[in-house]
């Protein structure tokens, strides 16, 4: 079997990562780059990465998706350009079109029947006419708001409500999620933004809850969102942003799901740097109440930007084995870290002839 | 759609565990039970388990198989007899013959592959040959020190090293597991226990530990395995069990799986009464080192029985979309709590007739 050819569509931090993880990793190849970003179109990938190319064949990366991407170059695509699904929604088509898989870091692509429904169903009519499959997927949504969660309710006879937060430390990010999540600014200016949209915060809550709520069959009636400075007691300052006393370290962010008049769904996101200069421990929290009660926690926090590269790395094989059509972590197994040789977890495809397997 | 139609064989402690949430269900009926023991067969479930039948058919427990379970009579048959794959093996091999699809609790069909290969073989033939699908589980093996270490390393770029262990209390188990772990019995006695295999410990290290390796894509070397007494520095009671200081409280086991001639994946399950009672905590643990590292605590440990009916009884739908063989944890998405209609989770059949799909 030839090795599993991966094109990769956004060469930042997210691509790039993806990139040097799937250089260590046996039975699979890097074979297209789509870029636009002037310091790397026209590179080879393995200048911009900093790593040896050794015996391997030359990467240019390509500023046009038409040259970086030939029907059936690769087996999937990574894009790693957007995080809403209207934005992203004509590059997968672009590479579902030419026959080829697509795993997107998109955060309403995790499950884009919460906010753009029209369009998940476009997606998965464009893959199910190409015979292949998407997925959208990450660290957070896709696993550790949803993924996770939805596993631990596996274990239960009755789920009665769910809460969950994740407390990180955002001090590892660069300017522009500095930005986003309003870190540095004064309190007006925060609430200023939030109403202008310059401090988006998270993308994703109301996918993360309407994966659960579709997982175990509760009917979501309405999400609710809150957007809240974290206002610094102390001086802060990190690589990339400095934080006076009385201004805001970051954005806490909530998010509530409605089953029966009731909040049944409640999530809290707090995203500030250096939490641990007013003694707040960063980590991953689930309490379920129900048969039985569940309370998991994680400490530290499972990494944001590795946590998003390996999971989308780590679904490859799922989603080549998928069925085609537009996928969500509630359909394909498992994904788990990719130790051995990659085309070991890759079915044979059977070519029967019916379209359907 | 009709309700999905569910058979019970063994209507034991699991089995009648798992009637009692299925009569909780929505979209799901229990259509046939088989039971040998003499106190139940003739008897009406609902008259066993208590429950008013309401306007439900009686359904009569059957000692016979053949008269329990028709072809086709069931869409799946929870199968809770049995540990071991050997043992299970005549009954799995039945109710598929039947074109049955089967979930079996027995701890060594969780990954049969590990100590049975050859009976794991021919389990996926019958199971192709019949058009139907065959999945153990249940909390350990299924999920606690399996399943849920997996779908951690889905967000890790490497894995290095697994350290897991579930510590439990054992005092709402009753006098067959006292037995089994060696609870009241002097240390000369227990090391006699354990060497005559009359204290068996916990069934399913071998299993969860090649469920992982495989998984992940190490090559396993071998398993071992330690079984130690855990002796009481204190008297304990409990409703099935008394304990004096000096003797035992339960068995703590141990198992290393050996990948490159090093310990890679490390278990621990001391199981006992009333650890509180010498300040041990119970609980999950699960310490992944790698890229990133992950340190997971459930506290309590979710419990054991409600843990493995809610994982049988939530595979239900996965096991019935299957397609057709052996099925483990590696294959299917991860079941969920469900708290809607089960026949929303359940995948129209496409009938093309290619037999792969």
């Amino acid at each position: 079997m030839e090795n599993i050819r991966v094109g990769i569509w956004g060469f930042g931090a997210m691509g790039s990562g993806m990139a040097n993880m799937l250089l260590k990793k046996e039975g699979v190849e890097i074979v297209a780059v789509c870029d636009k970003h002037e310091a790397r179109v026209g590179k080879d990938i393995y200048e911009v990465l900093g790593v040896d190319r050794k015996d391997r064949k030359e990467i240019i990366i390509k500023s046009n998706e038409e040259e970086a991407f030939e029907e059936k170059c690769a087996d999937v695509v990574l894009l790693a350009t957007d995080s809403f699904t209207k934005g992203a929604f004509d590059k997968i088509k672009f590479v579902l079109e030419r026959k080829i898989n697509v795993i997107s870091t998109a955060e309403e692509m995790s499950y884009p029947d919460a906010q753009e429904p029209e369009l998940a169903k476009i997606i998965d009519e464009i893959a199910k006419e190409n015979h292949v499959s998407v997925l959208g997927t990450g660290i957070n949504p896709g696993f550790v708001l949803d993924l996770l969660i939805l596993a631990l309710t596996g274990t239960c006879e009755r789920v009665d409500h769910i809460k969950a937060s994740r407390v990180n430390d955002l001090s590892p990010f660069g300017h522009a999620v500095m930005v986003e999540q309003g870190v540095g600014v004064t309190p007006e200016e925060f609430e200023k933004g939030v109403k202008n949209g310059e401090i988006a915060g998270h993308v994703g809550f109301p996918e993360s809850i309407k994966m659960i709520t579709d997982g175990i069959g509760w009917d979501l009636e309405k999400v609710d969102q809150t957007r809240q400075s974290i206002v610094s007691n102390v001086y802060r300052q990190s690589q990339y942003a400095e934080v006076q006393a009385g201004n805001v370290a970051g954005c806490k962010q909530c998010g509530y799901g409605y089953v029966d008049g009731e909040v049944k769904v409640e999530m809290e996101h707090p995203q500030q740097i250096l939490p641990n200069l007013e003694g707040v421990d960063t980590g991953d929290y689930v309490q379920i109440k129900g048969v039985p009660d569940i309370s998991l926690q994680i400490k530290p926090e499972i990494p944001g930007g590795i946590g998003t590269i390996a999971m989308c790395v780590n679904s490859i094989p799922h989603v080549i084995n998928a069925r085609p059509g537009l996928k969500t972590m509630l359909d394909i197994p498992v994904p788990r870290a990719i130790m051995g040789d990659m085309r070991n977890m890759v079915e044979e495809k059977k070519e029967c002839g019916c379209g359907c397997c």
